[in-house]
């Protein structure tokens, strides 16, 4: 269910939609990966570490993504005995990931005879970093 | 020429489309910004100043993007007696800066169902920031 970039050469198109809800973020690609991590472990500390952020930030992104939607979109146990941190999706969360993987995917289809031109114009190899 | 998000009640949606070339950023939203102020201004000193960043990094940007290409995007003479630094756009230039905002509109465009269906799980009103 992951976003893939269009590979092609060394090269590659990463779209990523920022939703702007007031001056929040209420949802963008790290918030997606979030959720998407959060329904494959069920588990907040090792959603924040398969994506390498720590705990906080990954509670802190939950905190605000429940507080933009009419639903909370993941339902969260913060610490517990274990001190792992219990989490699941709700239907909104589920519906939300679903719908933003898909505005991706139409996206990159939709920009895929301009992206062929603009491909031609880079260099073969570019290498080296910034 | 600008991007435009899409404006309903709270929220906005932006893509932002980032071109990866081996581990080089080739391309991107403020890469786009920078072109188009450059196409403005004539000027390096002029557009960053207008977008808010320093000389030394639209310079830095502008080298980036001139070695990801085939050829360069921006003519830009650094410095000068007036200190200004002049800058004017090539074809290539143009042609990158115009395939990239069709790629923006057109992906925009394609994500509209499910950005309706998705506006419609936002609340209303969520204002604080983060």
């Amino acid at each position: 269910m992951k976003q893939k970039a269009v590979p092609t050469g060394g090269c590659a198109l990463h779209p990523r939609f920022r939703i702007l809800s007031g001056a929040a973020i209420a949802f963008g690609p790290g918030k997606a990966d979030l959720l998407e991590a959060l329904h494959t472990t069920g588990s907040i500390t090792k959603a924040a570490g398969q994506l390498g952020m720590s705990y906080m930030r990954a509670w802190t992104l939950i905190k605000t993504m429940n507080r933009c939607f009419r639903g909370p979109l993941v339902l969260a146990i913060r610490g517990g005995t274990r001190g792992g941190g219990g989490a699941g999706l709700t239907e909104t969360g589920l519906q939300v990931l679903k719908l933003y993987r898909r505005m991706e995917q139409n996206s990159i289809r939709a920009a895929q005879p301009d992206w062929k031109k603009f491909q031609a114009l880079l260099k073969k190899e570019s290498g080296r970093t910034k």
